[in-house]
């Protein structure tokens, strides 16, 4: 299983100054190479590459695990911030390539410093982690003052997200100055990433909330098989996917022709992430037929209840017994289709999650949902407007527990950063 | 990688019966076969037997992920935790076998009632999946009071743990009647089992506190690669193996000859479950000289600081610069070493955890440590007390948040049931 990858050979060519004189190793590899100025690994198929016109961990094929985190900035500095910036994408383009996150590494830099990395994934192949960056409205204003001289910068379309009927959002869960989903196969190396990147932070950024996710929820390729959330459905089934060329155009990646102070944000997305809790014990407990017609599929194939299998299209028209339609008109898919939704669609890539139990004998699980669009407005509050309020499935099963909305810049050019277009020089 | 199983057999077969006129499946399938009757499933790679002289999970070579679930038992009737335990038994089984919970599964049972299982496994292979049993001290007391018929069966070794200098354990974290520990390489296999085992539970038994683990912290077998800590330290190099026959039978099963009233735990071991916070922030800013010298090992190969290669004997006489110990007198392995604690030895068997964040801009992460021992008096209490005093490691970067202390019964034969010599007929 696992691979043979720099990382790895990194840290066996620690080995023999390490061993047996442990102190007499200190500083023996003390140059001051950065990460992105090593060779390009082997391409592997088990790397994403991170360069490229979008960032990756959009339309990747979802990884298996996830590790998110909102960080908030705690210094006002705007070269602090970008100073940041920039040492998050060198460390991001080593550690997608399956590399250390600092140039000497967790064993190989001087004996009396802290080690360039922590050290947990050495020997783990890089498991196809992305390193995806987002902006919250946060950063760009606080009590109605722009912070690091972005007066004007911050998009339209990254808004306060409002309160939606039944929301129990949680401040602990909710916002965050900048974001970063972690996905990858294998989620000691989401984790490490994670770690490593606040660990860069410190002093100028630390970590608001975070979460694990242990299953990915979405397909989003047709290349992949749909999985299952914790309600035992399949969901991705009618997700948009990497191969759907003219709709990720149209639903998901911001186009180009933005007013000037918007414009960085070309070509990059907007990135809606919502814990939602799932009331499983209760779920557990309700009839198959009343699962089936709340998500309007069926749950072994997933197949509309209009029939067909389980790409079929729905028939909202179709009827049963009683003239009754066979899709309900409060289930999920139904409120969800475009059909309904004036044509938006959303890229779904969200994951479960547990997080312990909730002090009252219930397990603390649910979908940490995330979705990118071309514009929260357009694209996601009106739906969820609709689900929160006709939505059997959401107005019975599920409470929104934690919200962010962040501004996805588009991808880094080698030699650039992260975020750069916002920063002109 | 997902392998076709008889779990994704049984969902294919479903498929048929539900599909386009969905209300028509309703009952199609309404033996009462129960889960054990079925044809045993093709020996697999991918499953690990359930049946045998030991419950699995043990010396079972550690799986990559961990869900853990304590159970508070909310009926004081003695029959009913008796039917809980077979029903238990029973799901086990199946799903260890990579079957679903029961015998109809989530979507071949009758239409208007709940599913026999949640099916959020359909299509994954068992992953590995052991379920492993065990008996807190309340269950066979509170308050002074025996429960369930079970006067003077509390085994003596089965104590109150005492409170650990430095301890801050929560109270929701800590304890339960019940335990499971469901180990998978895949983590949507280990909760889907704790959930429906909970689930089968519902009015007898409910979650008191739960556990996900992303990283296995111990090779139990020499067959694996010794994996990594979040210190970023090789964790397991020194542990008992499963191919260590007579240390096992010495310091991790519960020997013959007990008095009468705890011979039901011959063949059986005692599990010791500390979840152990690691203040990681802190420890990333210390010198990699700190960090070696605070566990004796180096952080590259993990080889004792006296010298030599990952296994190794570590001597700790060896003497260095100024006549210091190559291995100092606080280091974690000379505290932990067989020779500093009258020989004993555990079988480790912890994960590595995240939960999020502390609020305070830390990420709340850690080890779940899981420990199996013969007796936790003489094999787990003298060596934590030494610990909480003299390892600086501890001392220094850990904080206990959560612990258990559980009798682990022998294991089950075919037609039995976990724990049934604790209930003679
Ligand atoms: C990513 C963000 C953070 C990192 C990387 C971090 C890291 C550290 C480190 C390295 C230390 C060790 C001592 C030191 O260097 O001062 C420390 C200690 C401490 N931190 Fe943080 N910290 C972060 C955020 C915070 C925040 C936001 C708070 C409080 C609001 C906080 C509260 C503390 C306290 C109380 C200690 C002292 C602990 C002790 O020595 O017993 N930290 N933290
Ligand atoms: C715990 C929460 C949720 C669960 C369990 C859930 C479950 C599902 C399931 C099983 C499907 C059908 C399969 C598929 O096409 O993927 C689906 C479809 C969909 N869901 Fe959700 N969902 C949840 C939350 C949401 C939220 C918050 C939104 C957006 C506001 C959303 C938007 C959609 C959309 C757009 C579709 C596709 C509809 C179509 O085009 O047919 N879902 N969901
Ligand atoms: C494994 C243990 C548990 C399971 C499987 C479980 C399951 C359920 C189920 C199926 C319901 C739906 C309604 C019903 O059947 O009554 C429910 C509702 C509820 N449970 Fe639990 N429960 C568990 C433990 C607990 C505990 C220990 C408490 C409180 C101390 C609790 C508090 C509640 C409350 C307040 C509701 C009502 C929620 C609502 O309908 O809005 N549950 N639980
Ligand atoms: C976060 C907590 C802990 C960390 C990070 C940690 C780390 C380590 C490391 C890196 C090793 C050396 C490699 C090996 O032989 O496995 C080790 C060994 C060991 N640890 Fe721990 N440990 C922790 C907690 C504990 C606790 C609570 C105990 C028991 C009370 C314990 C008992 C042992 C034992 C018995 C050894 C083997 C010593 C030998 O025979 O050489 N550890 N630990």
């Amino acid at each position: 299983m696992t691979k043979v990858t720099r990382r790895g050979l990194l840290s066996m060519a620690g080995v023999g100054g390490v061993g047996a004189a442990a102190g007499l190793a200190a500083g023996f590899l003390g140059h001051d190479a950065v990460a992105g100025a090593e060779p390009p690994p082997q391409p592997d198929s088990d790397t994403v590459p991170f360069h490229g016109e979008r960032q990756a961990g959009i339309t990747t094929p979802a990884q298996d695990r996830l590790h998110m985190a909102a960080f908030d900035v705690v210094t006002e500095d705007r070269d602090e911030l970008i100073a940041l910036l920039k040492d998050w994408t060198a460390a991001a383009a080593a550690m997608t390539a399956g590399k250390e996150a600092g140039a000497t590494g967790a064993v190989n830099g001087p004996y009396d410093a802290p080690p360039e990395d922590t050290g947990e994934a050495l020997g783990l192949s890089a498991g196809r982690l992305t390193l995806t960056f987002g902006f919250g409205p946060t950063l760009f204003e606080k009590d109605g003052t722009a912070r690091f001289g972005l007066e004007g910068r911050r998009p339209a379309a990254l808004i306060d997200l409002p309160h939606f009927p039944g929301d129990d959002l949680q401040e602990q869960r909710t916002g965050g100055d900048l974001v970063v989903q972690a996905c990858s196969d294998d989620p000691q190396v989401a984790v490490h990433a994670i770690r490593n990147l606040a660990r860069i932070a410190f002093g100028k950024a630390h970590v608001r909330w975070s979460q694990l996710g242990f299953g990915r929820t979405s397909s989003t390729s047709r290349a992949q098989q749909t999985p299952r959330n914790l309600f035992g459905f399949k969901d991705g089934t009618n997700n948009v996917k990497a191969e759907d060329g003219g709709l990720l155009d149209e639903h998901v990646w911001v186009p180009a022709g933005a007013p000037a102070p918007e414009a960085w944000m070309e070509g990059g997305s907007y990135l809606v992430a919502r814990r939602i809790r799932m009331h499983i014990e209760i779920w557990d407990r309700t009839s198959l037929r009343e699962q089936e017609g709340l998500i309007g599929r069926t749950k072994a194939e997933g197949a509309p209840l209009s029939g067909g299998t389980e790409f079929t299209a729905p028939d909202f028209g179709a009827k049963g017994w009683a003239d009754a339609p066979l899709i309900a008109t409060d289930a999920h898919v139904r409120i969800a289709h475009p059909s309904q939704n004036s044509g938006v669609r959303m890229l779904r890539r969200g994951y479960n999650f547990t997080d312990g139990s909730d002090g009252l004998g219930h397990l603390d699980a649910g979908l940490f949902f995330i979705a990118f669009v071309t514009d929260p407005r357009t694209h996601y509050v009106p739906m969820q407007s609709a689900m929160a309020r006709q939505d059997s499935l959401s107005v019975e099963y599920l409470v929104h527990t934690g919200s962010g909305l962040f501004a996805v810049p588009p991808g880094v050019r080698p030699g650039g950063y992260v975020g750069e277009g916002l920063f002109p020089a």
